[in-house]
């Protein structure tokens, strides 16, 4: 039971306490594994989503809108953990369904950086970083990259972000290098900077290695983010040019409005995709 | 803060009580009046998804995913409600931004069940009745739709119904009747009871009047309630004939599964409709 006085503080309107509400959130595992049409390009989940909830949560999240792919974020998973922290955690996930497919983003600022970020990975057992690699370590984790075969998916992060605001700020970084040098295009934040979606999915296809999905309300600093397909992105073209070039990865949801109370825009966020995909 | 007891009770993970959570589910007003796609079709609810809500939290749900019309069932505003109930509950939902576009389920087994019904729905002020009147009142429903001017829409309840499985067992006894005799075509108890939902949106165009949007996982009476994308019905296809038709009324979901908790279902169902629309 919730106690009324916590229930109305963060409501608008007056919902009387009731025994009967939404608050089997988390609820029963059959929510899970429901079959999901074979149209759907696969959906996953950018971990930053969840950095409000428990690794728990975020599982019983996925699970209930029947999300089976997750790039795990360093506050589930820390980069220092022990084998004995990832078999554990990455078991977890596993055992409820959720490929981790990915780590990150990762923010790297030197060698020592990259160097924790490619051993990290090793050690969760996955073939990609999302990172962020400073442009001087550009060329030691290329070098990283060959040494290791693990990708790397550059993370772009908007107008405000000095390195890589938009895709074409990674891209033209990256084009002459090691072929497992990419991009994880985050489509809100190079929106906000002006990117246009569908050129960008065709200019940088064979360097697409990961998406970050979300929706934001205007294509300039000012967007904001919010539920997919309520914004100002035209989702419709986006996906069917992921189609058009065989899009081999995920397609990730990071949602970050209502960050303290996700599931029902996560759930709307990821109904509206399969209906596009659909 | 609800008990970890309770928490754990529902839960087939066992999540932490966490004082972060998804229980601001009946958040703030800031989730409404977002900006919604002119292409999507108008999206309403059918009001018996919410027999185990208050009016108020029904409110909350609607608002949270931008929903704008309903059609309000008889345990959120009684038949014999008072003129100051009813001026209170509708004013209640104008007030948050929700049109009452009609009133039912109604069942009617008797010339007074037809006639209070559309005295109710004269006394609500909707122009239209979702409804169930037995075969032998279908002459006496008639006559109160001249009288009244209040349309009828009946509504086929699937398999096991023994008036109305589907949409061509209300079509074929009110074809011939005035044109303000028509249906509510709810898709999953249709399809459940082997409907074709492309060929009944043509066929039954002119007297098409509602619809309870659901989806199904299997077409026959074994079918259960599930996400709007996850069952068995095609959506595409079955939206294409409503914008062919240039369907004039409501999309009002009916979302009958997880009853007691049904945010983040209805959020899901409503973020693919308008993926699907889009």
């Amino acid at each position: 039971m919730i106690s009324r006085r916590n229930f109305l503080k963060t409501s608008a309107i007056a919902v009387p306490a009731a025994s009967v509400s939404s608050l089997v959130v988390f609820a029963n595992g059959a929510h899970q594994r429901e079959p999901l049409k074979k149209s759907f390009l696969p959906v996953g989940m950018a971990g930053y989503t969840f950095v409000n909830y428990t690794i728990d949560q975020a599982i019983a999240i996925m699970n209930r809108v029947g999300i089976t792919h997750l790039s795990v974020k360093d506050f589930h998973l820390p980069l220092d953990s022990s084998p004995e922290t990832i078999r554990e955690v990455i078991g977890k996930f596993n055992d409820h369904g959720i490929q981790v497919y990915t780590v990150g983003v990762i923010y790297m600022k030197s060698e020592a950086e990259v160097d924790r970020a490619f051993d990290y990975a090793r050690r969760v057992g996955v073939n990609m970083i999302v990172g962020v690699p400073g442009y001087d370590l550009l060329g030691y984790t290329e070098k990283k990259v060959k040494e290791t075969n693990i990708k790397i998916a550059i993370h772009n992060h908007g107008p405000e972000d000095k390195l890589y605001p938009g895709p074409k700020d990674v891209y033209d970084r990256i084009n002459k290098m090691d072929k497992r040098m990419g991009l994880c295009l985050d489509i809100g934040h190079a929106f906000r900077a002006g990117t246009n979606l569908v050129k960008a999915v065709n200019e940088y296809a064979p360097r697409l290695f990961d998406l970050h999905i979300k929706d934001v309300t205007a294509g300039n600093a000012q967007g904001k983010a919010i539920e997919v397909g309520r914004g100002a992105i035209d989702f419709p073209s986006f996906i069917a040019a992921l189609r058009k070039i065989n899009y081999p990865g995920v397609c990730s949801l990071e949602f970050e409005k209502d960050m303290k109370d996700i599931l029902p825009g996560v759930a709307e966020s990821i109904g509206y995709l399969r209906g596009v995909m659909s």
